[in-house]
């Protein structure tokens, strides 16, 4: 949420130059993302176009490696139309670059807000976007294993070191009885390449329709429904994690079934999805609220909001949830 | 260089609702000014135009007492075609508001770049710019005194309580020379509504010229001549102020002259004012070096670029900053 890596207007050029682009017109460090440094630029135009993108210096939480995978599924799914940021070749066909230090790519500006009170319309359209973006990937056939899927759960939790309890009396035995149902997790879903994290601040809506699907850094191979688990986690809740909106959730499922009719076993799995991408979510943010003075400038995200969803799934039905 | 005070989807939708520019078309936070919260706003357009807006929530740094006062100076100033960036008025005509529960303000959006080692082409457009903005002030009359002049800076030496030497061991008696050297403040030069703090990232250029003077936060009534000397020590040297560059300050100087002569006794100040301005910035930074833990995520600014910068200005003439 801040700039790390400073870039300097002489910075700027000399990284242009090497696109088709024109010159900046304009250049803000933008607050987004949650821990690389972005830049929203304005750029005269040139043959590749102009208008603006989004200059984006991956800070150290993206391994490095991982980049050329992102950045081929974000123009693929750009290619096929979807409302997905395309990174920009220089004249050398190249999107990975370096900049002061860090790998770097420019990306497509795309314009759209952010809600953080979805109607169940809004909730409607991010379904359907989640399984056009499903649908689009059949054939985008490089796997990326979920490096923070249910196997990542159980060390995540030891690595809290038995401190759970200082952030909630509550949360040692939600996150044990969240680790006990992943521990039957469903095999044999239906794959995907799945977005992982499309929480509302990672989607933009224009005028009630999806303009833009962004930050696609946890992308990975997955089934099929645990992306509707998390974006159903993420969307369908209050802040707080106390409180579902059950029409939300139905708008949610019914946009997805639109595009994608997902199986009986899927559906049926659903719960047990759920109640594992809450526990994925409680467990990276309790792990980051142990690791982070209370006096940092870094607003800690609180792990209860979805420990508390984690505690709905886990008494939850298919039904309840919305899936049909 | 952060945000805040974070601002919704929902809070600006109610927020542009007072305004006739129509709805949100893209939203983004942005690291820029020192100490408020930033967003780039762009609207669908309405009566009062559309396009984008930088819409500015005041933390607590700048006193909720003076922001009619900016806002009038901003609008005067953009009122007279200088590149200013207006405050915009809602369907009541008002500039200044509430937002999250800080006073808040649309303004207009500048195209442009700041540039970080500016050409002698660039300082003499500043100087120009300058003496533009001071020329327009003439019938600004409303008065606002400079909180951060040579009466403030005693008591702000003090407030370091003889800690200047954890910065650096030269800092104590650069410090005093430069105390001394204020007691001897020249008196009853020409007065203007001076912008105080027209460094590099204050200025936007596009084509070579200047698009935009932004951030008039420590705008006051003052000696014109001083605000020619906060400038030239913000644009005149290196970074770390060892080195001055003679060509970039005799373009500045030149850049001003085309627009107001300054006068034989504004000149032979030159020094005097430099070393204050000088001065000022080292005793600012210093305090907040010895006030900001050194893990805290905010970048502090190093009090010694400005320290070099005061000793080199203790034994300068107005030939070698430049003057005529």
């Amino acid at each position: 949420m801040a700039v790390y890596t400073p870039v300097s207007a002489d910075d700027l050029a000399a990284f242009l130059a090497g696109y088709d682009v024109g010159e900046a017109v304009s250049f803000k460090g933008i607050a987004e993302g949650v821990e690389n440094s972005n830049f929203l630029a304005e750029t005269s135009g040139g043959a590749s176009g102009g208008g603006r993108f989004i200059l984006t210096l991956y800070e150290k939480r993206v391994a490095e490696g991982d980049l050329p995978w992102f950045l081929a599924l974000m123009g693929h799914l750009a290619a096929k139309g979807l409302p997905v940021p395309g990174p920009v070749a220089d004249r050398q066909g190249r999107t990975l670059q370096r900049l002061n230090g860090r790998p770097a790519c420019l990306i497509e500006f795309l314009p759209g807000v952010s809600v953080t009170e979805p109607a169940p319309a809004a909730a409607r359209e991010v379904g359907v976007a989640l399984g056009r973006m499903h649908a689009a990937t059949i054939d985008f056939t490089a796997p990326r294993a979920n490096a923070l899927g249910p196997a990542a759960w159980p060390p995540l939790a030891a690595r809290c070191e038995g401190r759970l309890a200082e952030i909630d009396a509550d949360l040692p035995a939600l996150v044990e009885a969240g680790l006990s149902s992943a521990a039957h997790w469903p095999q044999g879903l239906p794959l995907a390449t799945i977005h992982a994290d499309l929480f509302p601040d990672n989607v933009l809506l224009l005028d009630g329709k999806v303009s833009g699907l962004i930050d696609f850094y946890f992308a990975c191979t997955d089934a099929r429904a645990y992306d509707v688990a998390v974006t159903h986690a993420a969307w369908c809740f209050s802040h707080d994690g106390r409180q579902f909106f059950t029409e939300r959730a139905a708008a949610l499922m019914a946009g997805y079934a639109d595009v994608i009719a997902l199986e009986p076993a899927e559906i049926a799995a659903l719960p047990v999805l759920a109640a594992g991408a809450a526990l994925r979510f409680t467990l990276t943010r309790a792990f980051d609220w142990l690791n982070t003075p209370a006096d940092a400038l870094v607003t800690r995200k609180d792990p209860m909001a979805f420990a508390r969803r984690l505690e709905w799934y886990l008494a939850a039905t298919p039904e309840m949830m919305g899936g049909r």
